[in-house]
């Protein structure tokens, strides 16, 4: 077994390198020289006032140094990886704050012995070097039912005391926030292996932010249920580690990736987390979803509740310029109006909207003689698709085919040709689908606004079918349908300028130059769609998309000469 | 094989669930019923302006719908998971747009054929019902040297178009921006096995966002080896698809994570970006780090690098309410000191600042005594530590006490009490580290204001021990070595009120409760630190710790008697 491979450049020196990371990507933070501490960089905004410390293991980051800046921390104090930082660097940063002209060191710890000792004797060193220091524990974990005498655990919750903490100094996390989590893998630390292991389906509530043991295995839920098992577990009074929420109440909630749950699932646990909230009674304030107090690599989620009054909505509301704190909204999620409605509207012409014209005879016989024709093509132009594609191209054409039959049935065809190739459009985009359905969809909508019953010569048509490529050329760089097409369309372009008499001969000619063009497909080396970006594939065969253009026009030519 | 858990309801529901989640925790968004659209829920204010609208397939969170609100997109519409949207949803939020009053909309599309195909039909569609759209292409893929003719890919660079549209609004992403991607693992559709295997140690440079091939597979090297090749790569001349950076350009850089690579990682890796690209001369003007773009939980992070001047970086800075932006300084990262000298500190009084007095002989007895004491008990306290912990508290106490041997034959004791425990708790700090060492320094500290020269009777002694007991009570919940210390202390304050005299007397009962307090740790069933969460393991012998607290005290009264 080796170590998981990580991004990393050494396990040493990641801590070091992250730090830096974080302050030099932050206009506002410093590091202090032989520490690991990050410091705001406008110390002088401290003076007379009082300065909030935290600090931790790392491995937790954005904790702690991304919530250093101007509303939020003064200063944060790293450990190694999942490590308490050493008395003296804490030290180092209490002075630091002191000397800057602080009233005093709010010291902010998460309930883990060896932070509550390394901050405990450096806070005891500064007294005794004349500093006003005091020291607030957070213990929000709501995992266990009967906490041991260490009591609860420091987790996500403490990114709601860094932020109150101004105004809620006097105020230990426990009486007000509850937080539990659960992790459907383990993390490693850098050069190290997994810190345990969950058989494949199973998922552990209630574990630490080092991976440590929590409450229960089992198997994985569907989030809706995990975040019910949740909500009940942090609430449930039977628990001495529960906080107390009931119908009414108000809360404020933090949804927070633990490390490496995809961010789609992050939000749909977070729809959960408000929908079983809400079912409660219970009045969601605000919620707060992403990364901020992570479990390095572990891919999992905690659920954060804090009750919520005015003043604490006043104090979590306010502006900071802390990095990892997102960029919120300050308006009530309950009682929101989220959802509005969309108007009616149709791409397609509806029926009795339009009437029968002169033009409508000759149309109706134009598509039945097309759709048969790629009815009849529909085995050919699969097995052209098989060489280089999924083989269907014959299929979605035949369905497109069918889809006109039928609505030729049941309808009259408009008079208004513009009108016919709104229906057309419609009907493709919704039966034929996929690219193809989107191709045919696009040409019949561009061209749709160039032939109506007033204007339907033949250089309208022409003017139509110019307008049709055109959209699609802007729409795909690669299309080998308009290999065939746009040569085509080129010639029927001489019907805008010549003589009326000579049509059907500009017609013809069209649909030799679409053969033709269908032919020349055989050399292409790239198809348009995602494989085009991996391997140039020598196709010997013509494209099916191209065949199948050139014979819908040729179908045309025939209807029309008949 | 089964498809990897994720934390979701169903494969089918979760990409509209994953909206619901959006859109409920922000406070400024709102769905389109009966489509995947987030639009702004302040659409009045669009009014006369000219509307952003981008979208895509889903899985890439928090993109698009993360970046809707003022500022920056006025909706986004979502397709599947790395599906394109239909054009009716597309269609639905143009005609949105335009019905609130848009004077106009911008179609901001990434490089995918689907996409553009969709995309573009609606806009057709939009024109025919009389709406002034118009469309661009992001496409700041920089992997391939030659890209098809499908062009290069949009990646992360989209989010920089986000921003900057409005100004920018006929420049395509192409010409300021290039994006290049790692991943070391692969991502997984809901429901769905991973798109592609990534053998042990191995790592693939130039991927898509859906996980596509990219161009070159290779060992996992180094943090700083792998940016030097993205920024390579991304600025290499011989590639049709590069980025010109040189020295004196400045540039704006996002390090995105794909999905589930750590923040530790993200900030490892975000120093060595501005790193390398300073050591080439180049600005960085303002860095981006965080989930961005993603590829669900694909364990990656790209880069992208945007050429910055006065009027970008004006655009870029600009305030924007959508939730995913983030909490940016708007201060230049190359050429910010970020390093703070730290002050010059001791805990530890200095050799020469201090010298000997009357108590300096009795107190350099009292602590051989000690230190000869806690030698001899070596074994049998790693022995007791073996039932419960790791078997080493006989060697981190012999650790202290040769530390207080080597220490007192170089140095005089000083006269000042206070000054000595100051000393001894530097040492114990240093030495014997780890939770023992932090607790005696913790005591130490706060027992050496207490004494002093001049005040170093009996009485003076008690409140000093009172005052350790109490500094390690405020740190540590439970603590066996309380369990001897407390009650000796409580008999040590006697001496604070009894006339002068019974000293030795008191100090004999102190050591009979000290020990008597050390045999009761036979009871304890939880123990300190973190394995005290998990299991309650019945111990039934005494606590090495609270046996050394003994010791020591009955070492101090042998010594005094003698």
């Amino acid at each position: 077994l080796k170590p998981k491979k990580k991004l990393i450049n050494s396990a040493d020196g990641c801590v070091d390198e992250a730090l830096v990371g974080l302050v030099r990507a932050s206009g506002g933070l410093s590091l202090l020289k032989g520490h690991r501490v990050v410091l705001r960089s406008d110390l002088d905004n401290l003076r007379g006032k009082v300065a909030l410390l935290s600090g931790g293991g790392s491995g937790h980051e954005p904790a702690h140094g991304g919530y250093v800046g101007a509303g939020m921390l003064s200063a944060a104090v790293a450990g190694g990886v999942f490590a308490s930082p050493p008395p003296a660097s804490i030290l180092a940063a209490i002075l630091s704050l002191h000397n800057a002209g602080a009233s005093g060191v709010l010291l902010i710890v998460k309930n883990y012995t060896g932070d509550r000792l390394n901050f405990g004797l450096a806070a005891e060193q500064a007294r005794n070097h004349g500093v006003n220091v005091d020291m607030v524990i957070v213990a929000d974990d709501c995992a266990f039912n009967q906490p041991s005498k260490a009591g609860r655990r420091g987790l996500c919750g403490t990114i709601f005391i860094h932020k109150l903490a101004g105004a809620l100094a006097e105020c230990v996390g426990v009486l007000i926030a509850g937080t539990l989590g659960v992790s459907l893998s383990p993390c490693s630390v850098p050069g190290c292996l997994p810190s345990f292991e969950l058989p494949p389906g199973e998922m552990e509530l209630g574990l630490g932010i080092h991976g440590e043991p929590g409450i229960k295995r089992s198997q994985v839920a569907s989030a809706d249920e995990i975040v019910k098992t949740m909500i009940d577990h942090i609430t449930n009074p039977d628990s001495q580690s529960h906080l107390s929420v009931n119908s009414g109440d108000s809360v404020v909630v933090c949804v927070n990736n633990l490390g490496a749950l995809s961010c789609l699932e992050m939000a749909v646990v977070t729809r959960a987390t408000i929908i079983c909230l809400e079912s409660r009674g219970v009045v969601v304030a605000r919620v707060m979803s992403g990364s901020f107090m992570t479990s390095l690599e572990m891919a999992g989620v905690s659920l954060t509740l804090m009750k919520a009054n005015l003043e604490t909505l006043r104090l979590f509301d306010a502006k900071t310029a802390a990095s990892a704190w997102p960029n919120l909204s300050s308006v009530s999620v309950s009682g929101r109006s989220y959802m509005i409605e969309s108007q009616a509207m149709s791409t397609r012409p509806q029926d009795g909207t339009y009437s029968e014209g002169p033009l409508s005879p000759v149309m109706r016989k134009v598509l039945e003689r097309v759709c048969s024709a790629l009815l009849g093509k529909q085995e050919e132009l699969n097995s052209l698709d098989r060489a280089a594609g999924d083989g269907d191209c014959g299929n979605t054409h035949a369905q497109a085919a069918k889809a006109i039959q039928e609505w030729l049935r049941d309808h009259v065809v408009p008079g208004c040709p513009g009108q016919l190739l709104s229906v057309l459009a419609g009907l493709v985009q919704e039966k034929m689908g996929g690219s193809s359905g989107a191709l045919y969809s696009l040409f019949l909508t561009a061209a749709a606004g160039h032939v109506t019953e007033g204007r339907s010569n033949a250089a309208a048509w022409a003017n139509a079918m110019h307008a049709g490529t055109q959209a699609m050329r802007r729409c795909v760089a690669v299309c080998p349908s308009l290999d065939a097409l746009c040569p085509a369309v080129d010639e029927l372009m001489k019907l805008t300028k010549a003589p009326p008499g000579g049509e059907m001969a500009v017609l013809q000619n069209a649909v030799e130059k679409a053969s033709s063009g269908a032919e020349s497909t055989r050399d292409l080396t790239a198809r348009a769609g995602r494989a085009s970006y991996i391997a140039a594939e020598r196709v010997t065969l013509p494209d099916p998309g191209a065949v199948a253009v050139a014979a819908i026009l040729k179908a045309v030519l025939e209807s029309l000469k008949g």
